[in-house]
C-alpha cells in the first residue's frame, strides 16, 4: 500500500509500535473478565487497575479512582456534560460553552437545550482565544458548569484554563474541559489547573481507538449514560477492554517521557512549515493565535482557495491533509470555529489545517513546501475569483 | 504465568491469534479517520464498510446499514431497549423482558421504570426457558417492546426466539434479542427468526473487547444514547475503533466457517463432562434444559455445598469457573436466573457454571473431573450442613 504524506495528526494518529506489541503480548496471554473471581479475572482486575494509576500520574490526578475508562472522548464528552446537567439540575440549568468547542459538544448542548437547559456560549477572539470578559458576564445564579477546551482542535489556540478554572471556583460551578487536542503535547496537571472533569481520548497519545477516558474530581458526581453491570463505579458499564487499556496507559506513560523533547521538535518542524507557507504563498494568511497555540500544529487560509478542492488536490499529490475537524468535514458547513474568529465564510472554506505528530520528518515538511504553492497557484489560476 | 484451566468462556474468551494478527497488521499499517477525506480516510472507510458486510452476512442481515458498531454487548442492549422505548414513548409505555434477561437488562428496566415506562417479566419454566403462554397474557395495547434473549447466559437454555418473533409480529410489538451467549455457537438468521433488534458482543465470538454490534432492522428507528459527531447513523457518535471492527468481522467469518463442528466438537465435550459430574459427584444436579441448551453450557448445583467456596477452592486448585454472571459476581445476591427457575437460595447459591471454548480440550475436562470430585467431598466434610 502506498505510503502517503500524512499531515492529520488531529484526526487520527497511528497507534505507537511499542503499543501494538504491549497489547498484542496482553491479548495473547490474558483475556480474564475483571468482574470474575478466578486467577484469569484477578489478573485482568491487576491490569486494570494498574493501567488507571499510570493515567492518574498522566494527569497528577490526587486518586486512581478519579479516572473512568470510556468508549472514547466524545463517550467522555456526553458523561460529563450530559452525566453533570442531569445530575445536577436541581442546583441550575445554565451550562456555559464556548463558540469553538469540539461538534461534539456543540451538539450535546443542542440536545440539552431541547431538555430544558439554557446553554450559552461564550465568544473568541480574532486568535479563537475564550474572552474571558465575557464568559464573567455569562455566569449567573443557576450555571452548574463551564465546558471549555483544553486546547482548540482546528486552529491549536490553547485556552486560558487557569483563569477559568479560578473563576468557576469562585461562582461554585463546575469546570470540564476537552483536552484531547492537548494531551500529551502539552502538560496537563488537573490539580494545579483544578479542573473537575476532563476528557481525553487513547488514540491521541497513540494508543488504540475505541477508548476513552474521563477524569472526574473526587466529590463531583455525575449521572451515567447507560446502565448495565456496574463497571467503572456505575459509570461506565460494560466488559472492560483491558487489553485496549493496558495500551492506553503504556502511551501515557511514553507521552509523558517524550513530551517535552518531542513537543520542541515539533514546534521547530512547525514554526519551519509555517514561515515558509507565509513566505512562498502570496495572500497565505496563519489562522489561530501567532504565538499561544499547539507546537504541533498550523493552520491556514489562502485568499481565492476553495479548500475542499485544495485538499483533494493534495489528495491527488499524496498528502492527507485536512480543512478542519475531520468529524465535520462530510459536511458543506463551513468551519464553527472559524466563523467564531470572524472570518468570513469565503475566507473559512479556503483554509487548511496542517497538525504534525510523532513520526512526521523534515522530508514530510519539505515534500509538502514543495506541492502547496504549485497547488494554490494552479488552482488560482483555474478559480473564477481571481479572473 | 502459569496457565490456568479455563472453564469460564461465558465471561471472556480469549481473542483467536488470526484475529491479533489481522488486528496487528491493520495498526501497523493504517490509521486513518473514517470520516477523513484524504487517502488514509477512505482506507479506513473501505475497512469499515467492509467489515459491516461481513458481520451482516453473519447474522444473514439483508442490508449492511442494518448493523451499528457499538462500543460492546452492554451498550447495544441500552441502545436497544432505551433507545426503542425514548422512540416509540408516544405509541405505549409499557416494555416486557424476561425474568432470565441479562443484568444488563435487568438494570436498563429499572431505570425504565423510574423513568415513566411499565416493565413486565415474563416468567420461565424449570428449566429456564420463558413461558409462552405468560408472555402472550402480558401482551397488551400500549406494548412497544419485548426483549428476550437468544439463549441464557448462565444456564444455557435456548429460548424459543421464533415464536417470541411471531407473536410480537402479530400485535405490531418490536422485538428485541441479546444474543451474546448465542452467537458463534448456534446459527442466527435475524431474516428467518425475525428478530428486530439484535445485541451481539465482538468478544463473544473471539474478537476484541470493547466493541459489539446492534442489528437494527430498516424502519425500525431508535434513539441515540450519546451525541456527537454523527457515527454510525447517529447512533453511535465518536470515532470508529476500524482495527477493532476489523478484527471482528474476521471474527464472524471465522464463526460461522467453524460453527457447525465446533459446536459438535463441544457438545460431546459438554455432554462427556455433565455425565461424568453427575455420576461420579452423589446429589449432583444439572440446572437448565436437560437438551435444548447452547453446546458448551454444564450448570450444576450441588447439595451441601457454597459455590464461593467451591469457586475459590477450585481457583487454588488452578481452575477458572464461575458460579453465575461474572457481571454479578462480586455481589453475594444468588443468581436471579436459577431463583427463576424456581432453586431455592440455598441451591442456587450451591451453583457452578462450566462453559467451554475454542481452545477446550478432552484434556481440561480430565482434569477438572479429577479435582471436582474430591473438592466436592472435601467441602462437604468441613459443612455444618452434612454433620
Amino acid at each position: 500500500m502506498d505510503k502517503t504524506i500524512y499531515l492529520d495528526y488531529q484526526s487520527s494518529k497511528p497507534v505507537d509500535p511499542e503499543i501494538i506489541k504491549e497489547m498484542t503480548d496482553y491479548l495473547s496471554s490474558q483475556f480474564g473478565n475483571a468482574s470474575a473471581l478466578h486467577t484469569d479475572g484477578d489478573r485482568a482486575t491487576k491490569a486494570l487497575e494498574e493501567s488507571r494509576k499510570k493515567i492518574a500520574l498522566f494527569i497528577k490526578a490526587e486518586q486512581p479512582k478519579e479516572i473512568i475508562f470510556t468508549p472514547g472522548a466524545t463517550y467522555s464528552n456526553n458523561l460529563a456534560i450530559i452525566g453533570c446537567a442531569m445530575r445536577n439540575k436541581r442546583k441550575g440549568n445554565h451550562i456555559i460553552i464556548s463558540e469553538v468547542e469540539h461538534i461534539s459538544i456543540h451538539n450535546i448542548a443542542k440536545y440539552l437545550q431541547r431538555n430544558g437547559f439554557e446553554v450559552s456560549k461564550v465568544p473568541v477572539d480574532i486568535y479563537g482565544t475564550v474572552r474571558l470578559d465575557k464568559l464573567k458576564d455569562l455566569l449567573k445564579e443557576d450555571t452548574i458548569l463551564i465546558s471549555i477546551q483544553y486546547a482548540n482542535n482546528e486552529i491549536g489556540t490553547i485556552q486560558p484554563v487557569v483563569e477559568i478554572s479560578e473563576m468557576a471556583r469562585e461562582e461554585e460551578v463546575y469546570f470540564h474541559s476537552d483536552a484531547v487536542a492537548a494531551e500529551g503535547i502539552i502538560p496537563i496537571d488537573v490539580q494545579k489547573d483544578h479542573i473537575d472533569l476532563l476528557t481525553l481520548s487513547s488514540n491521541d497519545i497513540y494508543g488504540p481507538r475505541g477508548l476513552g477516558i474521563l477524569y472526574i474530581r473526587q466529590g463531583v458526581h455525575v449521572n451515567p449514560l447507560n446502565i448495565g453491570g456496574g463497571q467503572e463505579r456505575g459509570l461506565c458499564s460494560g466488559t472492560e477492554d483491558v487489553a485496549s487499556i493496558v495500551g492506553m496507559a503504556k502511551a501515557a506513560e511514553i507521552a509523558d517521557k517524550k513530551l517535552e523533547a518531542e513537543s520542541a521538535r515539533l514546534k521547530d518542524l512547525r514554526d519551519y512549515l509555517t514561515k515558509n507557507v507565509l513566505e512562498r504563498i502570496p495572500r497565505a494568511f496563519l489562522n489561530g493565535h501567532p504565538k499561544n497555540r499547539l507546537p504541533n500544529n498550523a493552520h491556514f487560509r489562502f485568499d481565492y482557495i476553495e479548500g475542499e478542492s485544495l485538499l483533494l488536490t493534495m489528495k491527488d499529490e499524496g498528502i492527507s491533509i485536512s480543512t478542519g475537524s475531520a468529524c465535520t468535514s462530510k459536511t458543506l458547513e463551513p468551519s464553527h470555529t472559524l466563523i467564531a474568529t470572524g472570518l468570513l465564510h469565503e475566507e473559512a472554506h479556503g483554509s487548511l489545517e496542517v497538525t504534525l505528530g510523532r513520526y512526521s520528518t523534515k522530508d514530510d515538511v519539505e515534500k509538502f513546501l514543495d506541492v502547496l504553492p504549485r497547488v494554490v497557484t494552479r488552482l488560482r489560476d483555474l478559480s473564477p475569483l481571481t479572473r
